[in-house]
């Protein structure tokens, strides 16, 4: 059978992915990006289902419109608003199926075949896999610990020019490293932007994940030319398994997001947004991502202590202070890709870090999921990783 | 700002989907192909969600894998063997956001720009959205009542050469035509198919919907060569609001579906596979089947009735043995676009058939839907409708 041309592009990195796979059962896997499930709040999530069934029958199972239900909408953009700062109007505000449909619309929105996208160095794997798809090429730009460098930005923009259509960004507790963006960064970003016709694909996935609990304002807030579109997920501050998102952009660029939906897929899921909207409708949200977050709290302070008894010293790492997961960094010589093969022998898995880059891969790094996982589980696969690293230092 | 080629192709369209909207409250609508809301077996689904959360609790709220539940696909595995006839492997089985996303992802997989794609004259809507996207040209098949007309296809596949990419069909109670293939034709479209290495889509979504209870082989029964990709859903035979639908295709074209699959949302909203499943567990759906088909057998035994009292002579229709739709046809010089602004100020909409053709445009046409209106309200709008055309035909 004869594919398009797109197929080969993302075949061809399509074993990247396959990282994400090595994991059984008995295995220590620091590996996926999952939430931990023992937070979901599953009686509050069957009195929700009972509910919405109760209150809304048939409706609650019929099609839904393209844009997303109404009332989930409504809850949304006043939480945008009280949270972030953020003021839409309800049409500027839809929901997706996961935030992977935003990604995967936004390329299909403004991207194509041949043109360049811009990423942080590194950036996340759903991204670059979902934008990849539109045959770009994709282009990271140098980015230290409080966002993007400008000056980098600027050089990459004057090298590349026209061809640039999309730039994208995931600035709180980034996955794959931890790391957030400045506030000033954030402004002076979306100050230099101002001077491009080019969208800012703000993914805003862990932006709520932070262990003090205090919030950032997103790049969103900070656009004052209409150039930005949010994504939102319940994914990491609910559960996955509803595959409930939301894509928030100026009017004009919304409308034409609705037209690439509704020949997606038609509409998200009706039952599973009636579900959404009654948990918040019915609970505190707010109080609930305080409880999981004091649990990823923890769990980080395990791997990070870990870390720090267990690896050799020239393995570093910045200990983050919110999201799911710890970006450490071997000597520049070593592979981590090498350190999982080993690993995967003594029952412990990771991601290296070369499967984050779109361009310009290290091989060096390694992303450690601590989310997901007991204490004593952490403890232990840590110190399996620590001795690997030891002896493939050493060699 | 500045978007993506092939947004603009779907714009130049999009004015048709607008006659969907064509709708108030308190307007008789038989625009929109809706099962009926009333048939929804809502006590049965709320145990299933009970039961769900009861049964697998966290599970069923994570990340499912792209490929699907693997419960739900057993399930289907089966129950396509014992329904149709048709052998799959587990893995050559998955579950998609809607049939609607497996037309999109047959896109793009199969499609470059320019590339073109055959179509039954007229087809679904909702497909010829899909492919758009993919900047293909859409070109129209004769189609006789039996299904595509095989010289036909044969002088339009030596016309366009190896630019044609796919050819998608809906031969069982088709939207709009309400027409089925016959089983001749079937087993010959195929075998000549076979001489052509291009894929068949074959979108089955009210091939369970015969009032008879009499099930045809769908075409993927003839498919000897490898090439047929079988499109089902539950939106018809159950309820749309869940969004779950499967796909099924040789395992080679298939591993390049969830390549896609994973690229466009990771995967399908986990609970509602697992209660789609449940639901198939715990209760009959063939019996469910066949309780809708007497719902909609009766609703169109009630608009046929009054389309003959009220209709002039001039418009015909064929009565469909299954499905949602009547396709009526009105003297070759007239206009179903012209009738419907009319129709629309007396409180009466459906689609014009121009809608439906992806190249080849005719528009006499019109589809009206029977499965979502009451009877009195059904006789009174089709009433309305063939005063109205009295006047237009005199004209």
């Amino acid at each position: 059978m004869r594919y398009a041309d797109r197929v080969g592009w993302l075949e061809d990195r399509s074993l990247l992915n396959a990282f994400e796979l090595v994991e059984t059962d008995d295995m220590i896997s620091f590996s996926a990006g999952f939430p931990s499930s023992e937070t979901y709040p599953l009686d509050d999530i069957r009195r929700s289902m009972d509910r919405v069934i109760e209150t809304h029958g048939e409706a609650a199972l019929s099609y839904c419109s393209t844009s997303g239900y109404t009332g989930l909408r409504e809850i949304m953009r006043r939480r945008m608003k009280d949270k972030f700062g953020l003021e839409y109007d309800l049409d500027e505000l839809i929901i997706t199926s996961g935030s992977q449909q935003g990604l995967d619309m936004s390329g299909m929105l403004f991207v194509n075949q041949g043109d360049v996208v811009l990423f942080e160095s590194p950036s996340y794997l759903g991204a670059v896999n979902a934008l990849r798809a539109y045959q770009a090429d994709l282009i990271s730009v140098p980015t230290d610990r409080e966002g993007i460098e400008l000056e980098a930005l600027e050089a990459t923009l004057k090298k590349w020019g026209d061809r640039v259509k999309m730039i994208y960004v995931n600035p709180d507790f980034q996955n794959p490293t931890g790391r957030s963006w400045s506030d000033r960064r954030r402004a002076d970003f979306m100050d230099f932007m101002a001077g491009y016709d080019i969208p800012v694909l703000e993914d805003a996935a862990y932006g709520e994940l932070g262990f003090s609990g205090n919030l950032q304002r997103p790049l969103s807030y900070y656009d004052k030319k209409g150039q930005a579109v949010y994504i939102g997920t319940f994914s990491k501050i609910f559960c996955p398994g509803l595959r409930v998102a939301w894509l928030c952009a100026p009017r004009e660029i919304m409308d034409r997001y609705l037209v690439l939906k509704n020949a997606a897929d038609l509409s998200s899921s009706t039952i599973a947004q009636f579900q959404m909207a009654d948990y918040l409708e019915h609970n505190d949200i707010d109080a609930h991502i305080k409880d999981i977050c004091e649990v990823y709290r923890h769990r980080c302070d395990v791997m990070a202590e870990a870390i720090d008894r267990e690896f050799p010293k020239e393995v570093t790492y910045v200990k983050p202070k919110g999201g799911l997961f710890i970006w450490a960094e071997m000597p520049e010589d070593k592979d981590a890709g090498e350190l999982l093969m080993r690993a995967g022998r003594e029952g412990v898995a990771f991601i290296p870090g070369a499967s984050f880059y779109p361009s310009g891969i290290k091989n060096n790094e390694m992303r450690l999921n601590f989310s997901n996982m007991k204490d004593e589980d952490t403890r232990k696969g840590i110190k399996i990783l620590g001795q690997l690293m030891r002896e493939y230092l050493n060699e």
